[in-house]
C-alpha cells in the first residue's frame, strides 16, 4: 500500500483513568480518574485492569452525549493474554466487540479501526478502548512484583491506565488519515529494551508517510509516538535525523511525557497500550481542541513478542500504526 | 446496533494448511497443504504454527492471481499468547498488518473486517489469516502433551491448520454482508466444555441476525458455526430450536465436519481459530463456487477466557461473528 488512507471522521469526546504513578507525573491533574491504590475497588490486578476500562469507557461514554445504544462498535485490546482486560472489562456493554492485539500500538489501531468504519458510514458511533497496567504486566511479562528483580536503565515502566475515545459524527477534533503499520524485526531480542526493537517500525512508518505525501507535514506540529521511551525516542530521531533532518524537532514520544523521568523511577519511560492511550485523552487531545496545537500524528508503537518467544530466543517484531488528528476548522 | 451491515466484496480464493490428525479425516482431500509431522519443517511447534500460516497465505496469493504487493492490507489472528503465530509467521510480508484477537472467532472477524474495508473502498485488496495448532495450544492453555492428561467428553481437539482468504475487487463468490458479535458470559466455567460456553452467543448472533433480516433466509443452505462442537451444538440447537424450529435444520458446526467423530478420538470435535478457517477454505467455498450452496452464514465463535481467568474463576465470556458469504449471481 503506497497511500494514506484519507479519512474524516469527529474525535467526538476521550477520557482516561489511571494508577497512582501516572498521577503523581507531569500529566496527573489531566487525567479524569485516579486511583491511588491501583486496584478500582477488585481484589485482583486482572480485575482492576478491566474495572478501570469499564471506567475509562463510562465516562467518555457521558463526556461525548452520545447515548451508549447510539454506539455500534467496540474496538478493544489490551496486552493480557487472550485481551481479558477488554473482553471481561466491557462485558456489561450490549454492543458489538471487535477484539484487537497490537501489543502497545492497540491505541492507534483501535482508533484507527473505528475511524475506517465510521468515516465510511458502516457506523455512525464507534468507540476505541485500551488499557495497561504495571500489577499485571509485570507478572505475565517478567517477574511476580514480590520477586523484586531488578531493571537495567533501558527498561520502561508499563503505564497503569485506560483511555477510551469516542468516534463518529460530530466532534470539533476530526481524524483525517491513517497509516497502518507494517511488521518489522530488526534483530533486537533483549525485552528490556523495547524501545530499541519498537524504533525501526516507527521510523518505517513516519518515513513511508513523509513519503506518500510528498513532504508535506504543513499543519502538523507534533509526530507523537506511543511509548519508545527515552532510549528508543533517541534511536528514533537518529534515524529520522540521517533522512529527514528537518522533521526531528516535531518528534516527541509519549512515553517520556507521562513521567518525570529524573524524579519518578521508571527508568527509560512508560509502555503499554495505557500509556499512548491516557496522553492521547488527556493531554493531546485537550490541546487539539483548544487550538494550541493544529494537528498531529499519533503514532501507537508495539512489540508483538512474547515471553515464549524471547525464551525461544526469536526477534521482537514490532508495529506502528499512524492516525492523523487535526483541530477542526 | 440493530442492522446488518450490508456489503458487497469478492472472496478471491483461499487455501487451507493441516496437520495429520485433519488430513485423515473425512476433508483431508480438500485441503492444499498437509504436514503428518505437524511441523511444517521447523524445530518447534510455534514455529510450525508460524510456518503453516506462511504456506496458507502463499498459497491463497497464488491462487488468487492477485499480485502480492497489491494486497493492502493483512488482517490476521491465532491463538498463541500475544498472537505471535501471526506476527512471525506474517513477518516475510511487505503489507500493513491488523493483528486481531477473537479467540476462536478470529477466521470471521478477519473476513468481516477484510470485507468491511475492501466494500468501502479503504483496500482494492486485503487478506485474512488465522490458525490453531494442536501442540502449541495443548501446551499453552491446558498440561504439555508429555503429561498425558486425560480428556473430557466435551472437551474439543484443537485443529491444526491455518486458513488464507483474499479479498476484494473480483471473485466468484461474494460476501454480502456481516454481523459482528456481542461479547455474552452465561456463567459456563469450565474450560473444558467450551461449546457451552459459545452456543449462547452463536444463538445471540443467529437470533439477532434473524430478526434484523424479518426472517428472510431465502438462499442461505446452511447456518455454519465454527467451533461449537458436537455439544455445544447440540445445545445450540435446543436455543434455536425453541424461538425458530424451522432454521434448525440449516444449523451445521465446522467442529463436527473436520473430524469422523467416531473413528477419531476427538471427544466433543474439533476447535480453535484454524477449524472454522479450514473448514470455509476447503469445504464450503468450493460448494459455493459450484453452485452446490447458494449461501451461507458463517459465524466464527470464540471462548475469550484465558488460563488465568479460570484459574482466576471467573466465567468464560464467548463471541460469535457472522459472515454471509453466496455465490455469485
Amino acid at each position: 500500500m503506497n497511500k494514506i488512507i484519507e479519512l474524516d471522521t469527529g474525535l467526538i469526546a476521550a477520557a482516561s483513568a489511571v494508577g497512582k504513578m501516572e498521577s503523581e507525573g507531569p500529566l496527573g491533574e489531566l487525567f479524569d480518574i485516579k486511583d491511588d491504590s491501583d486496584k478500582y475497588g477488585m481484589d485482583s490486578f486482572e480485575r482492576a485492569e478491566a474495572a478501570m476500562q469499564l471506567a475509562a469507557m463510562n465516562t467518555a461514554i457521558a463526556k461525548s452525549g452520545v447515548r451508549e445504544t447510539d454506539i455500534e462498535a467496540l474496538f478493544a485490546g489490551d496486552l493480557m493474554n487472550q485481551c481479558t482486560s477488554s473482553a471481561y472489562g466491557l462485558l456489561t456493554f450490549d454492543i458489538p466487540y471487535f477484539g484487537l492485539y497490537g501489543a502497545c500500538s492497540t491505541a492507534a489501531e483501535s482508533i484507527m479501526l473505528a475511524s475506517m468504519a465510521t468515516s465510511n458510514g458502516i457506523f455512525e458511533y464507534a468507540a476505541a478502548i485500551t488499557s495497561s497496567h504495571y500489577c499485571t504486566a509485570e507478572r505475565q511479562y517478567r517477574s511476580p512484583l514480590e520477586y523484586g528483580s531488578q531493571r537495567p536503565p533501558t527498561a520502561q515502566w508499563t503505564v497503569t491506565g485506560s483511555g477510551a475515545f469516542i468516534i463518529g459524527r460530530g466532534g470539533k477534533v476530526r481524524i483525517t488519515g491513517a497509516l497502518p503499520g507494517i511488521v518489522r524485526e530488526m534483530g533486537v531480542r533483549d525485552a528490556n529494551n523495547m524501545g530499541a526493537a519498537m524504533a525501526p517500525a516507527a521510523a518505517d512508518t513516519i518515513l513511508r508517510y513523509y513519503s506518500y505525501c510528498g513532504g508535506n507535514l504543513d499543519g502538523i506540529d507534533l509526530i507523537v509516538t506511543g511509548d519508545l521511551g527515552a532510549e528508543g525516542l533517541d534511536i528514533l530521531k537518529d534515524i529520522i535525523g540521517r533522512d529527514k533532518p528537518d522533521i526531528v524537532e516535531k518528534l516527541t514520544d509519549c512515553g517520556t511525557l507521562i513521567y518525570d523521568m529524573k524524579r519518578q523511577d521508571v527508568h527509560s519511560g512508560g509502555s503499554g497500550c495505557g500509556c499512548s492511550a491516557v496522553v492521547l485523552a488527556s493531554y493531546l487531545l485537550p490541546k487539539l481542541e483548544r487550538g494550541e496545537l493544529r494537528g498531529i500524528l499519533f503514532i501507537g508503537t508495539g512489540a508483538m513478542m512474547s515471553p515464549m518467544t524471547i525464551q525461544q530466543g526469536e526477534g521482537i517484531p514490532a508495529i506502528a500504526h499512524l492516525v492523523r488528528i487535526e483541530a477542526g476548522r
